[in-house]
């Protein structure tokens, strides 16, 4: 994926997310994008960011990522669902109600993750976004986040 | 909260994770402690582990937190459930099944927040636990977790 993603559409004051945000230079800087129907996120991350054992992920990471890119993903298809592209207006802001995550094997260190996340459902200010994580062609994670656009300014 | 910890008694090669482990030097290191039947976490994060909006935690740092408390308490309530005390033995270790968070309201940086977790039940190798994230006196987000103990060596 090139170009411009998700998170660079967000407007500045928002963009200082430990996970997502392009302004925050400590942070995971993660970027997704549309494919289809389905939003997409490829990240690899740095050795520390590992469990209990070594060379697998923790669990804090995983649910980091998930939600982070449903977040995402809410904004993109409000948009889109507004009948508007990327570009067209900064990002509506969305925070998680809820995240639910099901942690289903481990997920190796070392290789690129995939997180493919869907709008389940658009309702009024309340999207529910599904998402998974992959790595060598397995699902290792699957979330669902209940997220909320908060009231422009 | 002083004295060791319940990480404290993590075996070695289960204390690499970045939310709890403490051979991890780039990690956040929580410390989880007894408090009656409850197990508590006083932690107060770097400034950078802000969310979108500056000056609020990130959704992925509550969900790490949660998390990690949740499996240290698995591992400490499953040893006194067995009749041993912390330093009798290595804890067990504590996957996470699945994790569940309710964000109630924003978690403002620059402030100590708590943890209380609770298992709620403990059946063989399946512990759930309940946890609350609080500052300035207000409950700011519910976790509830699904722990499975690892096979012993």
């Amino acid at each position: 994926m090139t170009g411009k993603a998700f998170q660079d559409y967000y407007p500045d004051e928002f963009a200082h997310c430990y996970g997502c945000g392009r302004l925050n230079k400590e942070g995971l800087q993660i970027k997704s994008y549309w494919d289809g129907e389905e939003s997409v996120c490829v990240y690899n991350p740095k050795p520390f960011y590992t469990g209990g054992f070594p060379g697998y992920f923790y669990g804090g990471l995983i649910s980091s990522l998930i939600d982070c890119h449903s977040a995402a993903t809410a904004s993109a298809a409000k948009l889109r669902a507004e009948g508007f592209s990327l570009g067209d207006k900064p990002l509506s802001r969305f925070v998680t109600a809820s995240l639910k995550i099901d942690f289903l094997k481990p997920t190796p260190m070392g290789t690129a993750i995939e997180l493919r996340g869907r709008a389940l459902e658009i309702k009024g200010r309340k999207i529910i976004v599904s998402t998974t994580l992959s790595s060598e062609g397995e699902i290792r994670a699957k979330g669902e986040a209940v997220m909320v656009q908060l009231p422009e300014n």
